[in-house]
């Protein structure tokens, strides 16, 4: 692809092209005719190109940054004000992109929330077509529960709730605790695949284990139970624990410094989470990983299509979007939009979860990136 | 699933439960978390959650029907009055789905537009990453060059155009020509994938050959050329030709004349036109299909996740749409949104050429369907 | 892969260093040892390595070839002296590979064999877990008859009869007609995946349709039925026909004339027989392609792993393999083992059967090949 | 499949069929035509047919016991005997199964041997298109070090060698080690697939790292390096180890215990080592599983198209095999060749490794069971 050719536009080329100096006989006419469009529900496409298809991706979600000292207290105003029960289901609050008009959603595919549980609250059990995961970024103490398996959440693990598995929250302290919630609520809307059904108003199971039975079965490395041999659809492992996502970040960054491959770039460790029974992404819609890099280290400038969300874990750096600096520390979050050009920048050891909307551009061929001073591909 | 969970919806449940009878005090408070939430662009989810997450697919698109008898005088005012050429690129006319608030798509995946092209006018080339088709219900005489590959469109004919090939088009006779496109403008501008690169002002290529390259190449059933052992992301195949579908949809019911086992149902003729390198869908984001139903025949009553558009190519008969019927003659094109109860029924032998979305449904794992009277899918 | 190699072996490296010089005592020792071992069902490496893994490829079989007019006549013989019928089933005489040690495998894993069927007479009908195909240089007259659809077989048609699904032929006129049969009989016998039945004495549909229910469901190109959407293991059609290979290779060789990039090398058309479900082999165990030179065209020199058998359909050239020259002409099948360097020159315009075992080596990771003067893969 | 027709045979069917009463002048014809196809490299089918075509798989491989008590002194008087170093490459002895003919191979595909390492001894490196695998019962001290990454083996673990990597053994105790190697040596030898190298005389890196390269890089579970995206055909881990198949087998029957769907059926819990980038096979032709019955159960009797080897890791039990019961103990080895009627029963709990070459059957579709009491599948 010659990105040069975004110099050349519909608008350059298209100014005075479409409909050349017309006489006031034929203006009149087309008048009547753009009329008669309307009224029988046409539209036609010389007069949308330049916007409907752009020489590039020009999309109206904007890069946006939301802090975690921000956001916590006005989860916790929550807590004192809105109950939590059947009907609203979860106190979620979702991050707007300032771009997409007042909906809730992060980028035009997903939805990020921080979801918010008292002490001894209970989120009642329902299922849905949307995909959902947790993050937790500080805290714990809470199960989820899901399709009766109770997961404990805390610090650093990323938790599943693939679409149409019921599920509730109990938290079982006395503190509150919250979390990032993404789904793809706004994909599953916009492609009209939405189904709900609720569940009990208690969880199914209220035990607290420390390890859920979806990981007592599924996550022991290389190895497949033989009562699990057909392929799912998402993942069977409900938790992905920080131990592990740790350790295994630890040790791509040992091996570089003993001068094996293993990290994905100079100081930049980073872990896909993945469906054990196939190797590809956890669930159909969502893709999510996490990556560290070392304090110092910075990654190359990279346009790619599709959009993600970052939550930093620990520590302090930036991101550059489209030559603007952001930045982050424990906790916030920020969104990069489809196409543009992005860079990490390591202050300390910075670590960040991530997930995006990439599963559904590359199982529809529709992937496309760009790292500066190299090939597109 | 159980359909019948319907009947219990959030606004039921969730009427006074959210946030139920407040204090003066807890009401002024509340209001000013919700300014605070909008101003750090923030939403909750509990005010959202009936129209984001509803019980089963609630589509902002509706059935419509648009008359050939209506698109194609309009169409030819439009030749007399909009030239086409370089910067609005094609004299193509879109259908306008009336619940989609105004946008030139007919569904929210997919674009649909009557073209049009005069006598010895020729359509300039381009590419982009949008998928597009034609397909041909009546006329003859313009050639869609492809890559280079100049390929015929006739009555009947299924023509392809992936994403990022080069194509324009050349009518070669003194009649003008219009034809059915087929697009996923809607979903490639929603997901920001879209990229647009323009080419030359004529066709590169003006012979006028019966049977394109690409036909030579891939159009013969069950071989597959040794040049040709890499899989496609979309069919090589340019044209698929009326005699072939023709011929298919005949056998088939032939066939079940001589109580073999070859329609769809009773009475039901139908293909699927695939990439013959994977049996797969022609394009990634695009299913395209015919349908023959013997005079008098009926489909059973289906709802399907994902949107399709019908044009009838050939007889008489019926769609009922959600209990509403919707007369349909040759050229008459009709939407189905997504999770809309319809059901086919034949005066005469009906042909109709379909096309949806449904690859995205699935290759995403979010298909469902429900055939009334039988167990759901 | 480093093919030079080749020059260190087992026999070079080992000579006299796997057991030195021992005493007089070692040496008792160690005959009782080895003597232990046998009597223990029990065999060391030391002593087998370098027959059991081998530098390079050193097959048994042999390169061989067999002239259709030593065949026919021996075949015609056997339609004089042995009836056919159930017990022995077919009168089927296999090409037995001079280095396989007096089986009738023409390679290790595959079984070719000429096929007799005298005026009227019927083969009974049986199904085997063998994949089997026919090919058909010359005659006309019998039927095929597989799970009850009827198939034609002519000259230059390539036929189906995948693992597991019921068969018999019967011809319907006074004259003798003989094919080539093509099996895994080998492969299935080596793995113990051999199963059988017997069906009826005669074919269940002893009409003599032209063109098989098969071919009217499957042989339209890129037409797949809606009642056809389960992939299936091999190819539904049952039979491919002389007029579409002979069209298709035509083709090939007519757009690389026109300057299109069609052939697989210079001169050199060629097809493979596949499954439209899948576009892949039409059968698990067995490749089939169709090779037609330009008079006058050679092929590079290339060795491959895995065997094939070749069958002269029409005109007249030679295969070098190894450095040895073999002139060929109609009907003449020639074997080709694996890892033998070979090349096809055509002195006429040159037509040829190809099949071959490369899906059990490619699904099993083992393929590799090599091109004189160029890179290995 | 109607395994009833057992009852009806080729021989049963045949006897006297094929060539019924032959007049003298007949049956000499027949002799000098029988004469002509040995000449020529003929065979026909009708006399081979029973042997080649049965009604169900007639391994010549037999079921057959190894004992660990007699391999190992074996194995150690090699060890006095046979040095180990280049031109022979291992002291490795092969288990020969009583019915293949005196040949060094467990079943028809496999090799399974006992190798045996000397304290302070050196197996030098080289490499093989043949896919090996070791699984220690007892012992540890020896590193393997593939492709440069050291792996230690230790008692219950499972360590790789796929095809093409270069690899060598080395002893760093004063002790000696002995392990159960298997590879598809018969069948790499029966495809003619066979490539081979010779590498460095000492391993390429003497160090002995508790956990290998591998491991750390591919070892965690759900998690997969961003720098290992490509799929690779056999698994990245060198070793899978005991603490977590251990903890697997445990954890799969406490969930049994507290009432969850966990084990393969009631008292067996089972993993199968696979590939972590597909979820699939550890290598193309080699299965690995391991098994743990609770004391006193029981497997149901099955039969299945494809061959095992199992070795004992812990416990006492036995296998009936076709009707025999085979009592076994810690470090016995037995082979279940295709289509035995086989099953398992627990004295103490009882821990067996298990590898076979189901792959190679699967990917073929040549796969068939059966268990007593149930459909066939």
């Amino acid at each position: 692809m010659s990105i040069n050719a975004e110099n050349i536009t519909h608008d350059s080329v298209a100014a005075g092209a479409a409909v050349p100096e017309a006489t006031p006989e034929e203006a009149a006419a087309l008048e009547v005719l753009y009329q008669d469009f309307e009224s029988e529900n046409l539209i036609p496409l010389w007069t949308q190109i330049a916007d409907l298809m752009p020489m590039v991706p020009t999309p109206k979600a904007v890069p946006h940054v939301w802090r975690w000292d921000t956001l916590l207290p006005l989860a916790e105003r929550s807590g004192d004000l809105v109950p939590v029960g059947r009907g609203g289901e979860r106190r979620a609050i979702a991050l707007a992109n300032p771009g997409l008009g007042g909906k809730p959603y992060v980028t035009p595919t997903l939805w990020a929330a921080i979801q918010y549980l008292g002490g001894h609250e209970t989120a009642p059990e329902h299922r849905h077509s949307q995909n959902a995961f947790r993050f937790v970024v500080e805290g714990e103490g809470v199960w989820t529960v899901v399709n009766g398996d109770p997961v404990r959440m805390s610090r650093g693990d990323f938790l599943l709730t693939p679409g149409w598995n019921f599920h509730g929250h109990h938290n079982e302290t006395d503190q509150p605790m919250a979390w990032l919630d993404g789904l793809d609520i706004p994909f599953v809307h916009y492609t009209d695949t939405a189904f709900f059904e609720f569940g009990t108003e208690r969880v199914t199971d209220e035990s607290t284990p420390d390890i859920s039975r979806s990981e007592r079965l599924w996550a022991n490395p290389g190895l497949r139970p033989l009562s699990g041999l057909q392929n799912t659809i998402s993942s069977p492992i409900g938790a992905y624990r920080w131990e592990h996502t740790d350790r295994a970040l630890t040790e791509q960054l040992r091996l570089e410094d003993e001068g094996h491959p293993a990290t994905v770039s100079q100081g930049h460790a980073a872990v896909r989470f993945v469906n054990p029974t196939t190797g590809g992404d956890v669930m159909s819609t969502i893709r999510a990983q996490f990556h560290r890099l070392r304090a110092g280290a910075s990654t190359d400038t990279v346009r790619e299509v599709g959009s993600s969300v970052y939550q930093v874990f620990e520590g302090r750096g930036s991101i550059v979007i489209n030559g603007e600096t952001n930045v982050l520390e424990k906790g916030d979050l920020i969104v990069v939009p489809s196409w543009a050009a992005w860079s990490l920048h390591a202050e300390t050891e910075f670590d960040l979860f991530q997930f995006g909307d990439h599963p559904i551009i590359e199982r529809l061929n529709l992937n496309r990136s760009y790292t500066e001073g190299r090939a597109t591909s």
